[in-house]
């Protein structure tokens, strides 16, 4: 929605988490150039933004469709009228599925899952929905969390999938969330990556399998993904906003960070620190993913404070090596650890340029745990 | 609101947070018979439920006001017909400022605050709106978060509340939040309090003043508050559900826990674990208070797994010392650490009596940040 007009970023109340549009037009337009560069599909994960108006801008950008992780926000996403949707998370139970089907006779949509539990539930549904969905095998490769192993449990997986009515096997989805960082482990763990990736296609091959989708990569190795044999799609969510993390792992400058948390400080009653009016209500209690000294944020305002401490309602920030002073009622900008988790508790948030608010936007898909 | 009839839990989808109004009920109780027999005003914090009915059950019990964190929490809850409303927090600025008054024409309202400067942007507000606000002297008694130091700085506070127009001095609050649990140190911090205390109440007598309100407590401590000297209010929140860190402090049993959440088992394909549909926008990423062994949440269908891990939508689950077997799309039912930010997450929680769920609660004030 447009911003009221005349609406200044100093007269919007905090905490309230505020988007440099200009950064953020930045960090799209790269990602776009990179995938053409690369020939990669592009298929953002909007659990980043949530915003339906922010998809629409990276399906105009050139994204072949948009990712999400529940059903409710691919019911929420429709909205921003996507070519196709995948649903990046295996969907479980009827309720999920039939909801799922309403959501495939307005779009194509694409499931990845790692079971045929889940495959023969969602062939089932789309039997009596009469609709054909696409799928992605999602293989574990070395996460550890979903997807199962490369070699024989993959072939089963892709074998059964092939055999299920309705269902339309598209190729495989990956996720390398170990990989936290590039230094020297992390580019390790990349060429390591490489290397699996050639042997699970090659294998694939073998069996007679052509995936037409390879899709994969993460927020650290996001602009490596070229250097992935056989990867033909990306799925980036973080990089529309990027947050601290991003920046500690090395994925972004904080130049690149679109996002900062305004704030108030409500107390100074303790020397050396400040309290401010956002804690784990505002931010998340997430963590930093990666460096030594735990901080919940990096304060703009001042570099060498230290975000150390959350409650509900209250952030802890210790002053002692910062040079700026503050006092009760002042504002204080902070780049959040974890931009994605932090949007899920905000109801609106504020796009502007320079000082000015230009649009002013309801997180339409926050909350959407089902 | 009432459930439709014949809705089952069994019916409802997951993630969900499931109360057992049973457990709840006896839990609400349970404290209003504590605060009677000790003759203690009870002035319950809605943060925990968020929702009008519940805190309408508390005020019906008994309760003499309700505690809010927020402007916004207050405007939510005053649908509850509260008495009066604490706003346990330094509310700042004007807009919300503009707003307290307008919650203060319906209802008494009263303000903690630990600065001179946040009471007199109070009193030039309660001025021009003419109404007047009731005030507590926020005072730190260890934990280093909000509230002056004890002694002079209090004393100067209260001072200067006391010549301030439309500001009526009641007393004071603290929170003694570095309590985690009551066990020997506990006990012996404890003991500190109430000296602490003594010593306090003592100095502002001498000074000439007598606060009407004392009012302090934390979770671990709730039990205990009659034993310390003058103490006369209690504020609280977890209470009405319990959660793990509730029963990590010691303050409560697993029997004593209203509130679980149930979740899906949506991959089991790395062998010992299984993956749950609920992370940490189901959860919050919050930690467990106290303990060794680090677990997002007691899992009541295996006791002995741990839950490890979590991404957004994803909870790791170790079953390795677990003697309970999971399938893919089985429901688990998991006490979370910490019930007041997994509130915060959820747009609708669920009451149930035994197997039939009997109210459907939007959960009003969730997401209320300003």
């Amino acid at each position: 929605m447009t911003a009221p007009i005349g609406l200044r970023v100093s007269d919007l109340d905090t905490p309230a988490i505020v988007i440099d549009l200009e950064i953020m037009e930045r960090n799209l337009r790269k990602l776009a150039d990179y995938g053409r560069e690369h020939d990669l599909r592009v298929r953002p994960h909007t659990k980043t933004h949530k915003i339906p108006a922010l998809a629409r801008k990276q399906i105009d950008l050139g994204a072949a469709g948009l990712t999400v992780a529940k059903v409710g926000e691919a019911e929420v996403m429709l909205s921003a009228g996507p070519p196709e949707l995948l649903v990046a998370y295996p969907i479980v139970g009827r309720k999920k599925l039939n909801r799922l089907m309403e959501v495939a006779r307005k779009t194509s949509v694409t499931v990845s899952l790692d079971s045929l539990f889940v495959a023969r539930q969602l062939s089932d549904a789309a039997r009596e929905a009469q609709i054909e969905i696409g799928i992605l095998a999602e293989v574990d490769v070395g996460l550890g969390r979903v997807g199962v192993a490369p070699g024989e449990a993959l072939l089963q997986l892709i074998q059964g999938i092939d055999r299920l009515p309705r269902l339309r096997f598209e190729g495989i989805a990956f996720y390398p969330g170990m990989i936290r960082s590039l230094d020297e482990e992390g580019e390790e763990a990349l060429k390591r990556l490489a290397q699996m990736l050639e042997g699970i296609l090659r294998d694939l091959r073998r069996a007679g399998f052509q995936p037409k989708i390879v899709s994969g990569g993460s927020t650290p190795t996001l602009f490596h993904s070229h250097e992935l044999p056989g990867l033909n799609e990306i799925r980036p969510g973080t990089y529309i906003f990027n947050d601290r993390n991003t920046v500690l792992a090395g994925a972004a400058s904080l130049e690149e960070c679109a996002a900062s948390i305004h704030v108030t400080v409500v107390s100074t009653s303790k020397p050396g620190q400040m309290i401010i009016d956002g804690g784990s209500k505002t931010f998340s209690s997430d963590r930093q993913a990666a460096g030594s000294e735990v901080s919940f944020g990096h304060v703009l305002d001042a570099p060498e404070a230290v975000f150390t401490k959350m409650n509900e309602e209250h952030g802890f920030v210790e002053l002692r090596r910062a040079t700026a002073q503050f006092s009760v009622g002042d504002r204080v900008r902070i780049i959040p650890n974890h931009i994605c988790v932090a949007m899920n508790l905000h109801e609106t948030v504020y796009g502007v340029r320079g000082d000015v608010v230009e649009q002013v936007w309801r997180v339409e898909g926050r909350g959407k745990l089902q």
